[in-house]
């Protein structure tokens, strides 16, 4: 009976093993990544701190086939600047995540990786300008990073290997098929990664950069657009509101305030804010009866365009969703001056962000880089993105024409925003009058009382000081912050 | 022992039930929709055999929960047209098909079911004007079918039921909430369709018909609409080029021949034949320097428009890759006239037909319907497809700002069409150079010796005719043809 019994349970062991074998096989590969998901993650307001942790490379070597192993020690290394364009519409944003590898920086480290421009992301010095969330699209988003060189002489931002006894740089082996640059001139990094990345990142130019160059604290300046249709709105009147915007305000009305990441202070300066048409050439002539451009299309399409030092958490869509309430005559501009009266305003009225997919990081400024220039990259990227265009063209005037055929059927146009699903005009309720979020000071002592923040209070009753545990800075308004997930 | 053994078997058991549960949900449940799957279908040139087999209604009602049971024959029937438009993107065509529920009729069915306008397809009296493939969408596609009324007196297509001994019409029962009309008016087929169908397919106005009317044979012509953007074509001499399409020709080349269905015979009259820019107004004035329009914009969307008695199957796409050619300088317009010309051109040279997603079938005309207007039908509709198009023309325009952005970077327009990948230019291979399908001769052949066509030889020498097993009728060029699929 016993025998029996032991067989019966061996069996049902198996079973049970092969069971579950087979769900983690039908829930994807993916499980096998989460190991690798827990990597160095940053909070938004400029801690620098690296976190221990796997290395990315000793675990994807599992899923390739066997790679002969690479001696980078004996490479010189460059830090360099390098320009990504991406299409967010697929991607759970830019920043590597915990539970889902489909973020752009996974995809670029797989590609730094596979290349073997880096060893491992611990040691590639790595920063990256800003974040963007799911959906949101960068035209301009830009890195800097150490990666292998194939220059053996001093040139900027290379870090030469140790030579061998005998004097000489030791030798790196026999250059992989196609990857070997001229004598003298660098790997091209962007046909490289672009051959691997893929076909909705890409790598648009790269410049060297000295020692120290940081995309995060060197960046200038930011600039996002957001794309949208004049539908029913009042465009002239949102581009006046959205000058309102401009100057150094505080912004913790107009974005999602992340006091758990260590983000206190919320003064922000936007250095531009306009709103005009895509197509600048046909803004029509009011004087001129030839010119037979309709001055209220409502299928014509504007940019919000946004120039600032540096963005709080969606601070970009909440301009917007205000912008989009004025353009429908829900609220008057004027909202933008009270919500930005923190004094008279202290906590935020309760609304939704504008939606994501819009929204396109367009530039990042840094002076002084010696962008190299993408050459044959840049018309290979613009031959595939004219195809998509094209495809994305079409599926809008398929759209577009039934729509025509529609009025000419005696339909009227929708008079609610067409950004957004559902009519926000029945029973709109003004700003002022909604429920409001927490407060700051609440926030913070939420996050004090669970030991998140430390509380300095000020000397000679000067004002308290707060600071994220895990960080050393203080956080005041003279230090630069990174640009926020928008 | 015994008793700790037994107790590990009984959880062992649970526990691989409980996994091999977990599969089967992980699996989907799709699987239990296969047996709703094996529906009607009918080949393409019109014969009009129905099929015994399963209705949809007996097979749907297991997915629905109990319906009471409905008396069909108490209620008074109408003959009527339909118009209906839908986004072809997402189905595999207009069709019912055997192998999947994804198509606009599989939908279109269950929506008449649903809502009890019908008893089932093959006592509906249902015609279709046309078929559209996989990926092709419409704006005007017109079925006639007999539907329930709730007219009790005589009224243009409407067949009353039978009357009681007592010398009354039946009782109908307490019509469903919302859906009873005014007295003396009928039932709001749109609205109740609408309410049950997907949103990319739409119910758009309705007319009442004369007994014997149908979609298919007397549609008084069809028009097709193909969307594209100039990029590098040159789009002025694909214009002078349709034209040769214009009147009655042999378009054997011009199409897929569907011998297997019965389709012998390829004369087909084209009534107009024109490509025009989307936006018509601004055409440019070459003479008013200040109308800023660029003559050779290659992001200019243009409309390929043809409008015919009756189309072959693929016709439109044939003729469209034809002008894709002329357009890319890759053919002259003269490729055409020598493709109509069978005599010296019999077999078709092998080329491929243009992609599916920007053609619609725009229009259908139907002289002597009385279309009674979609009213709020129209303008629900409308409002949906402009939020559809707000994202769609944002996406466009996402795209479009990266290109833009490029340009300014130094990167070069491709020169190949946009609309498919791959260059074209590098091995081209002029068409009258290229192998050759095989003849209509040669597939005709091949079905009568498979017993599929009867031949039967001319008296007195006259030319043989071929039928189709399945058919009692013969073809000739007298008869109109239904639309093929395009």
């Amino acid at each position: 009976m016993s025998d029996e019994l032991l067989q019966r349970v061996t069996y049902l062991e198996e079973e049970v093993e092969r069971l579950k074998n087979q769900l983690r096989m039908n829930n994807g590969c993916r499980e096998e990544d989460d190991v690798n998901k827990k990597t160095t993650s940053e909070p938004l307001d400029g801690q620098t701190e690296s976190k221990p942790g796997v290395t990315i490379s000793s675990k994807k070597t599992k899923k390739h086939s066997k790679q002969r192993p690479f001696d980078f020690s004996s490479h010189p290394r460059r830090h360099v600047a390098l320009r990504i364009a991406y299409l967010g519409w697929e991607y759970q944003g830019f920043a590597v995540q915990e539970n889902t590898d489909k973020t752009v920086e996974a995809r670029l480290f797989e590609a730094l990786l596979k290349t073997r421009l880096i060893q491992d992301r611990q040691t590639s010095n790595y920063q990256r300008c800003g974040r963007t969330d799911k959906g949101v699209s960068a035209f301009s988003q830009v890195i800097t990073i150490d990666l292998r060189s194939s220059l053996f002489s001093p040139g900027l931002g290379v870090t030469l290997p140790d030579k061998t006894p005998s004097g000489t740089y030791p030798k790196t082996g026999t250059p992989a098929k196609n990857s070997a640059p001229a004598p003298g001139s660098e790997l091209e990094y962007l046909k490289m990664l672009n051959r691997v990345l893929p076909q909705d990142i890409r790598a648009l130019d790269w410049a060297p950069a000295a020692d120290g160059f940081s995309a995060r604290f060197d960046c200038q300046s930011r600039t996002y657009r957001y794309y949208f249709p004049r539908g029913p709105l009042d465009v002239e009147l949102m581009a006046e509101a959205a000058q309102r915007f401009v100057g150094t305000h505080d912004f913790r009305n107009v974005c999602k305030m992340d006091v758990g990441n260590g983000v206190l202070q919320f003064q922000r300066t936007i250095l531009a804010a306009t709103i005009r048409p895509f197509e600048e050439n046909t803004s029509g002539n009011p004087e001129d009866p030839q010119a037979p451009h309709d001055p209220n299309d409502p299928y014509e399409l504007f940019i919000f365009e946004i120039k600032g030092l540096a963005f709080l958490y969606h601070q970009v869509r909440c301009m917007m969703a205000l912008l989009l309430l004025i353009g429908q005559k829900l609220e008057s501009p004027e909202i933008i001056n009270q919500l930005l009266d923190v004094g008279s305003n202290p906590r935020k009225p309760q609304y939704s962000m504008a939606v994501d997919f819009p929204l396109v990081l367009y530039g990042c400024d840094f002076p002084g880089l010696a962008w190299q220039g993408g050459g044959a990259e840049l018309h290979c990227a613009s031959a595939a993105l004219q195809q998509q265009w094209a495809r994305s063209a079409v599926e809008t005037h398929v759209y577009r024409g039934m729509l025509r055929g529609l009025e000419a059927m005696g339909a009227e146009s929708s008079k609610s925003c067409w950004l957004v699903e559902g009519s926000r005009m029945k029973n709109y309720k003004p700003l002022l009058e909604r429920p409001c979020c927490e407060s700051l000071e609440a926030r913070i002592e939420h996050f004090v009382k669970r030991g998140r923040l430390e509380r300095d209070d000020g000397e000679n009753g000067g004002e308290a000081v707060h600071r994220g545990k895990r960080s050393k800075h203080f956080h005041d308004s003279a230090q630069p912050s990174t640009t926020k997930l928008n």
